[in-house]
């Protein structure tokens, strides 16, 4: 059996039950059970599930353990976060995220001008907005807009010409100054993937120079009062808790010294993101608790107020990742398994072969346990050379085929005599003998990171998880690009099920897909968001909510600009009408593969 | 003077003179002079400048270099073209390519529903349509009303299964079957970065005992004679010709087979893409020319059919970065220059200093030329000794800011008494004094391959190009991302212009992005693609065509499905009138940064 790791990177929010892979929460439905309801409605190709209760969880997990680790250290200050919208804008993400929120005060950080409409529009009353990012004057102004409608807004600035133009838009609009939070620039370095996020040549943050330019500044324009944040952020999923440490130091020593400078209502220290989330499916990679985060937190922060002499800060965190990830699951059908082994009636021998043909031959045929190993490696030689042969013209195509059938058996017959694992000659095997699983949906569209920072993402099907998987398995997606692939890793293998399609459907889920993923996707092929799909539970049911189905053609041709109506006239001038009329059709459905045809069935 | 590469990458598409980068073409105008003239129209933001005119160049160079070479061989098949639409789908992109293609007979090539739909709406009937990628029954149905139209279209097929397909909708429709070709898979890899949609482990094609099957098939359902096409790729921006020559000799070979079996209307090879483009701005990547391309292809094909008797296959190409990548130029604003250096009247000393403090301001005021490069050396262990001070608590804010500035006025001084170059360790400094430029636009947006597989592109400030760039320089895109920055690299330096922003404008113009960076573009932060322009030459002078805003907040938050109605009556009821035209204003502007401001001014 293969449990697909999901002891390391479910954190209890899935489990597996008779084989199937279920949500583990409230009537514990099964996936399978809720792809069949989605794909009964007539919404077929690629499916992103939603789950709000694993949010809302996420949500109370963070509030619940800081405040927990505030109570035993008896720290002054108060816990607040924010979520950052750049890792997930979309609506049907955002508003169930601030509706969960409410209660805890829970807010939004911006990053661009359409993140902070958003915010404001949205945010609960009260609940802090944070906006990082270059900013023009434009942006800052819309943060004096966001105060005057009652929001608990901080505009951190980057550079000292930010500051100025807060100035400026004091000056002009008369309206009131929003908090300002300066985001300063740490020498300690992060770790994890996004390190550069932090360190001294980081794109982000003013220098200790600049903090008191900064400083200066503020105080010459009357505006040291509205200082009440300093910012830092070294990098995203941190694995290690040490850098933090380091970094939480130094920007406490900041926070005292502008404290001491005369920064009265300085109070909070905002310590950015970076929290982890576990990606593998194969052994943990991240090497810390919550609480432990927590703890380190309030103990360092403590410590330094102590021996400065200031007030414990309040504690203000960016996590998205953590929020966000694990709440999102997206579901791909499998359209094909693409087997490369061969059968032994495909075999067709001439009377009179080749003799690295016949030599073939007599190695599939005769071989035994011992002659194994051996006869395995003749025949990936002769292979190679048959290869070169028809490249010369000096054996057909029928010849080669007869090569590849026997070279593809003597491999499977060598398999069956030595035990897998026996030999790491064959493990590598694996490699060439592996099944393609042809999955109907757009790498670059639903994992876009696995193609940018070869991020992975857990892996499992839905159905079939009390049988042993028996295919190493590498996945392929519908663009045409030989990039949209996860190849079969031997060190990470991945092995999936012998199906047959005629047969039954069968779905691979990718799990921790709710950051980044949704809003970085990109239409490669013109391939569109999957159908996406609120999960929800309502007196023990399932309840499916806000369903967005996957783009239709004509829409996606709309999007990148053409004149659709355009198009419409030309194709209709050219067909017949009930020709017409098939082809419309198609330009309202969306652009995955084996969505309908029931036309002529 | 620093001509950043030109020579090398821009194929005399573009030129310097007078310190301005120029448009070697027509009037030849500076690129300065057309961004003048768009921004003028109060466009700002980043800007894609598009010139159909190079695409012209490109489709008469292939045709031309091509042809050419049939005629020197006496060769007997012709050569044709496709243009790949996943490479660009763009509106603005496309109409002028298929107007200038007309005369060739240049055809595009689909990979999805959605691309299938712009080829036989638009495509010159006549000209091919071939179809790659994976195929469900809708699409290949579409391929038939597309034959139906008129259009030459050959459905190319990735699996048995789409060949089933086929003889089930010639069954169920009566309409008239298209062309079929084969992807082979061959086992020859290709070269470069791409090379694995080439091998016997790609993702795409046929093996040789499927191409048999595939006959067996065509031969039982009598469809033998649509067989007109055997086609292969071995992979995107082949950058050597020799992986080339080896799958030319395999797929001919296979070709040869498949005509002796009888397939009498199989006439054409399809070569795929793989013509590289010169993306570098410091020594040549792509050791081949087009002529020696074409030339290899020609021989190779003849010699083969020579040798087995059958006719010269006709050439198919699916080229499409030669033909789009030069076409594009990326023109971003330099919104800031963050010095990394400091003055010394920023210095600050204290009556009593720190002891390493004191002993920096002694290594600056004692340094000769002699001693340079020791007490630089010396500057930076004392920096690293005094942060380490500070998140201790021992130094103040003050301390570690003169620690700043000391430390940067020493090895500015340093590097003004040795010479550059003098000494490696002296061009490593490089990294810790470049100056950070700050650019209007987002990486992820336009150029997606350089965040997700390293891609670089030549880039070049559009003015002061008489003028010795003298500032190691890191660029930075304005998302909230870390991964937004192309950083300095010693290898490849980047070096630019010292410049007083308040006094001038400075942009930087990145070349050769025509090829997939529009189409792959991500939303991160919500910012969208810059303003696109079409720049055409009438009667000497040019005129700015098609222009296409960059997309409005308001638009971008509809795009990700917000109800927009909402968010406007939630603001409006919020906001006193005066203040809610304000916000209003900026909902119609572009998210890019400093795109207004007229209101208060």
């Amino acid at each position: 059996m293969n449990d697909y790791g999901i002891d390391i990177w479910s954190d209890d929010n899935f489990i597996i039950e008779d084989g199937l892979a279920k949500v583990n929460f409230d009537c514990k439905p099964s996936l399978i059970s809720i792809v069949k309801d989605i794909r009964k409605q007539d919404f077929k190709g690629p499916l992103l599930l939603r789950f709000p209760h694993i949010t809302k969880k996420q949500i109370h997990t963070l509030y619940d353990v800081f405040n927990a680790s505030i109570k035993e250290y008896n720290y002054q200050g108060t816990f607040n976060a924010v979520f950052p919208l750049k890792v997930n804008q979309l609506p049907n993400f955002i508003h169930p995220l601030i509706h969960e929120g409410k209660k805890f005060n829970y807010g939004l950080e911006a990053g661009s001008k359409a993140e902070l409409v958003i915010a404001m529009t949205y945010n609960n009353i009260g609940s802090p907005i944070t906006v990082n990012g270059f900013k023009d004057k434009e942006m800052i102004h819309l943060g004096f807009i966001a105060k005057k409608m009652g929001h608990n807004i901080t505009l951190i600035i980057e550079g000292l010409n930010e500051l100025e133009m807060i100035v400026e838009v004091l000056k002009e609009t008369k309206l009131e100054c929003p908090n300002i939070g300066l985001r300063v620039r740490l020498h300690s370095g992060g770790s994890g993937l996004w390190a550069k996020s932090g360190g001294i040549n980081s794109k982000f943050g003013l220098t200790s120079t600049e903090i008191l330019e900064a400083y200066e500044l503020m105080e010459e324009c009357n505006i040291v009062d509205y200082l009440t944040m300093i910012h830092f952020h070294i990098g995203s999923a941190m694995n290690s808790i040490k850098p933090l440490k380091k970094a939480l130091r130094e920007s406490g020593h900041i926070y005292a010294e502008l404290k001491n400078l005369g920064a009265t209502n300085l109070k909070s220290i905002n310590i950015g993101g970076g929290l982890a989330v576990e990606y593998n499916a194969y052994e943990r990679t991240r090497f810390y608790s919550l609480s432990e985060f927590a703890s380190d937190v309030i103990f360092t922060l403590k410590d330094i107020a102590k021996q400065k002499g200031v007030d414990e800060p309040n504690i203000f965190t960016e996590s998205g990742r953590f929020i966000s990830a694990a709440s999102t699951v997206l579901i791909t059908p499998v359209l094909e398994l693409f087997s490369s082994e061969y059968e032994l009636d495909q075999l067709k021998l001439k009377e009179k072969n080749p003799p690295l043909i016949q030599e073939l031959f007599y190695l599939h045929r005769d071989m035994t346990k011992k002659t194994a190993y051996e006869y395995m490696h003749d025949s990936t030689d002769h292979m190679e050379s048959l290869l070169t042969l028809f490249d010369l013209g000096y054996i057909d195509l029928q010849d080669r085929s007869n090569a590849e059938v026997l070279t593809h058996q003597i491999i499977k017959k060598a398999i069956s005599f030595l035990e897998i694992n026996d030999y790491g000659e064959l493990k590598k095997l694996n490699e060439s003998i592996q099944e393609k699983y042809l999955l109907n949906f757009s790498l670059f569209q639903s994992l876009p990171d696995y193609w940018g920072i070869d991020q992975e993402f857990p892996v499992m099907p839905l159905t079939h998880l009390d049988k042993n998987p028996t295919r190493s398995a590498s996945l392929w997606d519908i663009t045409c690009d030989s990039d949209g692939e996860i190849p079969f890793d031997s060190k990470k293998p991945l092995y999936l099920h012998d199906i047959n399609l005629n047969e039954e459907d069968y779905f691979l889920g990718f799990f921790n897909v709710g950051a980044y993923q949704d809003t970085l996707g990109m239409k490669h092929n013109l391939f569109s968001h999957p159908t996406e799909v609120n999960v929800v539970f309502k007196d023990g049911e399932v309840v499916l909510e806000k369903i967005l189905e996957s783009q239709k053609i004509i829409d996606i041709l709309e999007d990148i600009d053409y004149d659709t109506d355009d198009m419409k006239n030309i194709l209709r001038k050219n067909l017949d009408p009930e020709i017409y009329k098939d082809l419309k059709k198609y330009l309202s459905e969306n652009s995955y593969l084996k969505t309908i045809w029931s036309y002529y069935e």
